[in-house]
């Protein structure tokens, strides 16, 4: 059985991402970070969600607060509720690149060779690091940065929701059984894992479910 | 004043390369790894190091021992005494990638734009994350993968080191005055940061400084 290392943050388009690997045959090992981000309701979703699927699951400490630079990572700069022009301020730098350089470590250790990673670039905030140019620039380097990649099999990113739209991944993720009341999406949800309504994030899940006709079952406040 | 992020092991070579970035007029913040080395020597080594060149630094706690795979962060893998075929068993996987993935994350929050890593592709151990083809392609995707890659002046990985044998590395270092008594180059160093005289990285230190010409300060068992 093909191994791959899947990184889980505990909202829908990574427990959708889970959904989808294990549908394609992976052996999963899901990878979470208590990285410095408000609040810790969407590890707590991700431990759930990934006992519920009967998958190996590791959270690692890293903790980004040391740098701060982001609205998510520094509780001196607030999450912002109104639309911003370009890269907001919930950009938090260089996070996909550590957390898949990480995931990458891991996959070497357990001779896995796919990453699976949430990324999407539709209905999205503007993220660098979520567009396929940085995907493939990344798989190129993990495959000069490790022994397994040099002498063996090439590592490859899987981003199966990179071109799909909000209601694409909930239609894909309703057909595959995901229980999206167990999914924290919102940047700022309360200690009950209660959702905002107002950040970027909540914006693009309630009109995700809108357009996918599906209701939405998260918690909000 | 242009500033970088050094990484800085506490090391012979890492040592030497924070004083070739300050020599180059670089206003220097020294970034560690509490990663599940071995001995924490090393990371005494660099504090006391950074204090005395007076730079900024910063230890990140990341224990990559929660994935193992390495002579050095699984205390199941000896650290291997006689020369091995290949990439020996203190390989790391993907190290030096999750290192400059962080020390990236750290530059865009400081904005930096230069990051120092003391690898070096002459006198080494034959790690895959040492080649400049990992380091060119690295830089390709920091650029890709942060704010400030994309919307500002390209990110730099310098490694002064790279070409240097490790005898040209200790004379450049004795030029800029570094007291390598201070460093802790061994990989199974004991608590006092005493040094086995067996392991790879003690071998290529003892050498180098046998080829330069100059007594090796280091303290031995």
């Amino acid at each position: 059985m093909k191994k791959a290392v899947v990184l889980l943050s505990g909202g829908m388009d990574s427990v959708t991402l889970l959904a989808i690997a294990k549908q394609q045959g992976y052996h999963c090992h899901a990878l979470s970070f208590r990285y410095g981000q408000r609040h810790s309701s969407e590890l707590i979703a991700a431990e759930r969600i990934a006992i519920q699927s009967e998958v190996d699951h590791k959270i690692i400490d890293l903790d980004l607060s040391r740098f701060g630079g982001s609205a998510l990572t520094d509780e001196n700069i607030d999450v912002p509720i109104t639309p911003s022009e370009g890269i907001p301020l919930t950009y938090v730098p260089a996070r996909n690149m550590v957390f898949l350089s990480i995931a990458l470590a891991w996959a070497e250790v357990l001779a896995a060779k796919h990453l699976f990673i949430g990324v999407n670039a539709v209905d999205y905030s503007g993220y660098p690091d979520c567009r396929p140019e940085f995907i493939r620039a990344f798989e190129a380097t993990a495959n000069l940065a490790t022994k397994a990649g040099v002498t063996g099999e090439a590592f490859e990113v899987c981003t199966p929701l990179i071109n799909l739209s909000k209601a694409d991944i909930i239609n894909k993720g309703h057909e595959l059984g995901v229980d999206y009341a167990q999914t924290v999406t919102c940047y700022q949800a309360d200690p009950e894992g209660k959702a905002c309504r107002v950040c970027d994030a909540c914006l693009l899940r309630i009109k995700g479910f809108e357009v996918a006709g599906h209701i939405d079952t998260t918690r909000y406040r």
